[in-house]
């Protein structure tokens, strides 16, 4: 099972207060590039893996989705999206993604936000999602960039000019990752991109976009710490059609 | 018109004595992957983009393609190939990559082997290099990582216990890059993965296989100097359908 770090009070504490748990979708620098990677919701029968606090789940359905199945492995999110962002047409349920379990040909699209780098076995999430979608859907997501992962000491160093680098490492040794955010001994998996794509094409999925998000000028000038998102990525995102 | 690096004297020098130029196919580290991604040779028509030495294309000669175009920028790297590396069923020809003008529906494969980071209008070049490529056909490249190529500075730092990190920034500024590789000078084009593939997928083709080229065990025993390549990687080997 995946380690359920979500339900440790002081990750949940730490998680609690960022930005992105408090001001939703608006909050999180990546969501317009995202959003433009998702279809019109109108009428869509839409599952999020890893709905954490349901954020997206009220989004798609604000927007007119048929219904919206958020799954995620923390009753302490689910509990907090049930009593923040619920709506008739959303359903919340545990889930531990490393044993997804969908009805087959089912949604019409596949949504994930910043959870499959929990994920070990993802090469199996991506063939069981896959039978769950109906042809012609689409599964979008974002997921920590494997150059912010793999580093075994991940961090920067400045030059005499000030200008930030990123120390990279240990890019081509997949497998764990133990980092300590917001609590001690947070389990991410490392995978290459060609890994991560190539694990999606075998699973039958078509890429269809890939973006390795970085900030404009005019985002950098209204939140000048996302400036050093132009030296490196954190994120992948990928939408793919089924 | 792409820099003609490889017709500069000292460049053309140094390049002579790299062990891809003396040793062929054979001494790319990288050679083992690309194969695998090649469909059987035996009657394909074939084009290779910045054929060098041709060594790529007496290959694919002697494996049984029906016939095989080199092209190249460099009259030096064309003059060898001829001398080197012909058969009644190659030919040879100086082609500005950046103006690529190939006859439609007229190739099995395409290949192009580490010259594509010099390119400026990729997104033309794979607009053209579609229309030329006959349907449900293949092409397969390498192409310097943009983690090797988008560093201000590229290097490497050692700390105390010995253990490299690649000083990776400035990746999402797209771009030229000048670096001193051979000569001085060396005008390469860096960009994302995200838009390397969006280019592809945007021009038409469907994405197969991607392989950030990194050594096995065995290979980095045999070739203790590739043992860095495991950190970060240099390469990226590319697989698409027409």
């Amino acid at each position: 099972m995946t380690q359920n770090i979500y339900d440790d009070p002081q990750f949940f504490q730490g998680y609690s207060q960022m930005a992105r748990s408090i001001g939703g979708l608006d909050a999180a620098p990546e969501w317009p590039a995202l959003k433009a990677m998702l279809p019109p919701m109108q009428g869509l029968k839409v599952v999020d893996l890893g709905c954490g606090y349901g954020w997206f789940c009220r989004w798609a359905s604000e927007q007119g989705a048929g219904n919206v199945l958020g799954l995620d492995v923390s009753e302490k999110m689910l509990e907090q999206a049930r009593k923040t962002t619920s709506a008739a047409n959303i359903q919340y349920a545990r889930a531990d993604l490393e044993h997804l379990d969908l009805p087959t040909n089912s949604f019409d699209l596949a949504y994930s936000s910043l959870a499959l780098h929990y994920i070990k076995d993802l090469p199996g999430l991506f063939g069981k999602l896959h039978a769950a979608l109906k042809p012609g859907s689409r599964f979008v997501f974002s997921i920590e960039h494997p150059i912010f992962m793999a580093p075994r000491n991940p961090g920067w160093i400045t030059d005499a000019e000030g200008r930030k680098s990123w120390l990279l490492d240990n890019y081509q040794m997949e497998g764990e990752r133990v980092t300590n955010w917001l609590a001690d001994g947070v389990i991410k998996q490392h995978r290459t991109i060609g890994s991560l794509l190539n694990a999606l094409i075998a699973a039958g999925f078509t890429i269809q976009h890939v973006n390795e998000w970085g900030p404009s000028d005019t985002e950098v000038v209204a939140r000048p710490a996302l400036a050093e998102e132009r030296e490196r990525p954190m994120m992948m995102l990928v939408g793919v059609q089924r």
